[in-house]
């Protein structure tokens, strides 16, 4: 390996020296992530926008980012007593200051006293703040109709995803025929291809030992919402094919269809009784990202482990504190989530009117979605039960399959580009998360607001009218 | 595989049924991993303060953990302009206080402008908010004389393990004999020894193939600032051995003794000319939980990427998409650590009193350690030339030594837990970071409060002594 110097320098002064990290050497599960809801549309999406700034003449004056569940950055405006415990939390001489409500000073007291040097500056322990596990630990109790919940059984996470990554990097192990196998739903949210790219694990087909199930629910991409019916029989499936359970239930406060309701995996699991009760291991995540808050901005979230062995736990525990601990200011978020206003609070009535109309207006844009999409024709879109995505299949003419192919993509993958190009509308082709062969969708959020989404969706199906005709 | 469910029940009736994930089936790399910093003795730390506050009996009255770098935990008063700006973003109903200086309204509003739907709440693009990667950029070049930096070599990260892992990631390849090496000092800040252990790749010795070496500077936990001849040394071995180089500078503002200078990796490499400069890879690592912010629990960070393969960064650039983003509060305050307030500033005077009385202290308390220590019989203290921890050399008698052994214990961690069952202090064994073979050492920050800190030493002194005739 140890070349000597002269060797090297003359390659080098001849251009010849190979850099050490190329795309040949590099870490090849990396390479074979791919991540659809940041992908090359959004790139291009990224490219439009300065395209505009710069002046340059499109058939749009902006582009419309449909791609991705984030609230806020569709406008919408956050929830205030959060915004306002946390403001204490960061700065607090605020605490003095008349403009705040008791009720959020309270809070905010209440939580720099958990914090090291009361302080949102230190760390935290690496699971989170123990008074704000323990606040968690009481809202999963209230929300399951009082089946316990263990505050040690909860860690804080960096948003959602960093607690699933870590619960399927426990789930990993072994290599070529033996590697780990992971079922997973199809159409699926790309973390999840994601995570198994990267940790060497396969989407679960014929050639792996499967260990672990996972299901979204309410569903990213398709916003259903699965009965409890539906939810004992995949976890009599997990029972019996002994696999670990993985419910990745962030958008359990985003249900609208009448007739939908969120049932817990934990709280059937647990109704269920023997012999699952007690056996069926299950991580249930949540998130401040989704739900009326949409704090994506600052990563919080959490995992709740049910009958996970006291050993692996504490594995989990130690992995987790090599990254040190969760951001404190979404741990705090997390813990207004878990704890709002109570109805004796002075920040209770505002409180529950924003959260009802976020909520509301949420409803109003997912009917209103597939009822647009629904009076296009060769667009079909089921109803938008619940999460913040419609996911509807288009009808795509063979010759618009054929040029695709051509170009070398995939045909929905095209389809969104020139919809990209044509109209500034940004939504990721549903070859991202996986589709029925021959079959084709996209993943729209219905987050826009409210006077934006009626032109959007009817330009959208015009589009698809105008495309459907050109290659017809 | 698919056991019919009946003979699950029955296994399961019996209670035979075993778990999915055990310590055995569980991931073997991530059973590997330790992290000293945060290890048993920090969870018997955790359990001692339990029990104190349960009216136990103790030696002491409070546990004093000085095994972590946590500035604020140790009371250490945040900086107030950081903090102003951020309550600003977090809560703009404030920019219309008269309570907050212009120049922090200025920023705050500059900020939000940035973000997407112009709130925190919004995800930044991965790489963080372009504007603050544009002002680190700045801070950069006028860091290193005016060499130029590229805001798209520069990637925001929630804190600084985080990019100092996803780099190793990019790095890691390879099985068996072919398993990817990484030379790392002895002794090493245990995030690079766990991170590898997790990717089964190897702290380089013989049966693999090295492809990066990691340097600290200044050091963890040796507290040792590199000089200029040194680094040019490291470049030309790094050079010569075809070694991507990172360096983890997080300690840069971190810089206490008389003739010490932070010289940056960059900086060095490009004034060394070719054939280093235009082809050495590099990655510097910075942070705000250390300098004088100290702002640990916020999870803010950078790497910049210097002759990066486009590909590659290309690369990274996905593999980060899809842990969506770096939390924004951090973005927030890692933009106020880089572009800090000016002279002509309101905030100027009271930001830079803040901030020297911090490094002030942080000086006085690396001098006092030093001298302690080294006045204790079997104790020696290298000087604490910057970073924020003294690591000292303890003789232990062969007889503690011994008695360690049979107690299964490293002899540094029978001593350091017998110093904490003893007096309350918390620090972490040498044998956690790595160390000369027969020699003992532990790492101790030098951040406990000034007036804590000369009775800690001299307690701690004191014990050594205790001890030492206890085992004689």
């Amino acid at each position: 390996m140890a070349l000597r110097a002269g060797e090297h320098s003359q390659e080098a002064a001849n251009g010849l020296k190979e850099r050490v990290l190329t795309l040949d050497s590099m870490n090849p599960c990396v390479r074979r992530v791919e991540y659809a809801v940041r992908g090359p549309i959004v790139q291009r999406a990224l490219e439009l926008e300065q395209e505009l700034r710069q002046g340059v003449k499109k058939p749009f004056t902006e582009v419309i980012r449909a791609n991705i569940g984030d609230a806020q950055a569709m406008g919408q405006i956050p929830i205030t007593f959060p915004r306002q415990v946390l403001a204490l939390c960061v700065h607090p001489d605020l605490l003095n200051s008349p403009d705040f409500p008791e009720d959020a000073k309270r809070k905010a007291e209440r939580i720099l006293q958990a914090c090291g040097g009361h302080s949102l500056g230190a760390y935290s322990i690496s699971a989170g703040v123990q008074m704000i596990r323990e606040d968690v630990a009481r809202y999963i109790e209230r929300r399951d109709g009082g089946i316990p919940a263990d505050p040690n059984n909860i860690f804080l996470s960096t948003g959602a995803s960093d607690a699933i990554v870590t619960v399927l990097k426990l789930l990993v192990t072994g290599e070529g025929r033996t590697r780990t196998g992971v079922l997973i739903p199809i159409p699926q949210y790309p973390l999840y291809s994601a995570a198994l790219a990267e940790f060497n694990a396969v989407q679960a087909r014929d050639h792996c030992r499967p260990r672990a199930l996972c299901v979204i629910n309410p569903g990213n991409p398709t916003g259903q919402v699965q009965t409890r019916e539906c939810i004992e029989d995949v976890i009599r499936f997990a029972f019996e094919e002994r696999l670990f359970l993985l419910a990745d239930e962030v958008y359990q406060d985003n249900v609208y269809a009448e007739g939908s309701q969120f049932h817990s995996f934990k709280k059937v699991l647990t109704e269920m009784g023997p012999p699952y009760a007690a056996r069926q291991e299950l991580a249930s995540f949540h998130s401040i990202s989704k739900g009326y808050m949409g704090e994506c901005g600052f990563r919080g979230g959490y995992v709740e482990v049910v009958n996970m062995d006291a050993a692996v736990k504490q594995q989990m525990q130690k992995l987790r504190s090599v990254r040190l601990c969760p951001p404190t200011p979404g741990q705090v978020l997390l813990d207004v989530a878990v704890s709002p206003p109570a109805p004796s609070d002075p920040s209770f009535a505002q409180f529950q009117a924003e959260r009802r109309a976020v909520l509301a207006e949420l409803a109003a844009k997912a009917k209103l979605t597939e009822k647009v999409f629904n009076e296009a024709p060769g667009i079909r879109c089921n109803p938008v039960q619940g999460a913040m995505y419609s996911f509807p299949r288009v009808q795509l003419p063979p010759r618009a399959v054929q040029r695709a192919q051509e170009l070398g993509l995939a045909p929905d993958m095209f389809f969104c580009l020139r919809l990209l190009e044509e109209t500034g509308i940004c939504v990721v082709p549903g070859s991202g998360f996986g589709q029925r062969e021959g079959t084709y969708h996209f993943r729209m959020t219905i987050l826009p607001p409210m006077e934006k989404l009626r032109p959007l969706l009817e330009k959208l199906s015009q589009f698809h009218a105008k495309f459907t005709c050109e290659y017809s």
